[in-house]
């Protein structure tokens, strides 16, 4: 079940600069910065309610956001919805034809584990599904 | 102040076609239709928790929303953010150099007063403010 729109991962060029101007946006500051190297990004979160906005650098060129950015250009990258037991929403949704990005679920940021559904099988919206990870 | 994420609109071509597709993704049905001739699109609403999934369909070739998925393809439109104030947030925003797509808040779907900011102001992410109308 997807319990929350936990996230929504916006793709930037330059953090530092997107920072101020979604800071301003929002009239908050971002609460934390966060380096994903397996994923060759580094991440902004601003938290709004129950939903955290996250900005997303990338590392080098071939990350996957340098390659989104080249594509489409800066702006939404993906939407997060926060699920109980990854593995069985992972297994719902292979069985009713979407196309996951993993076989198992990943470590993402904020201590999650997360997959992510193809866009072509979800309406053009890169879709992650995240579980926080019990310590 | 930006309360919550009160919802996400996706640009769909076929409105039952998604909404078959997205009732699937979330394992709910939609709970409400609603067309708003005023910018030429019929909606159609699912809730996860205090977020709304808003997808949007065209309903004439000048539609805002055949002109986005001509450009762009389907997938994600804008971020609305529920506000107290709109008023006073346009104000503020204006003030900080935004540029508002209206220059007084406008009636949208679901009983809100709304008001668009440019995405090239913001990133590229098209952002909504809205605030309940209240009856």
């Amino acid at each position: 079940m997807m319990k929350n729109v936990e996230h929504i991962g916006i793709a930037v060029n330059e953090l530092e600069k997107a920072e101020e101007l979604f800071s301003t946006l929002f009239n908050i500051m971002p609460y934390k910065r966060e380096n994903i190297a397996s994923q060759g990004v580094i991440t902004s979160f601003f938290r709004i309610n129950q939903t955290k906005i996250e900005l997303l650098e990338a590392t080098g060129p071939d990350s996957v956001i340098a390659k989104f950015i080249e594509k489409k250009g800066e702006g939404f990258h993906h939407l997060a919805f926060e699920v109980d037991d990854i593995q069985l929403e992972m297994e719902r949704l292979k069985k009713e034809g979407f196309t996951l990005l993993s076989e198992a679920p990943v470590i993402g940021a904020d201590n999650k584990l997360v997959c992510f559904l193809h866009p072509k099988s979800t309406n053009g919206m890169l879709i992650e599904l995240c579980q926080e990870i019990k310590s």
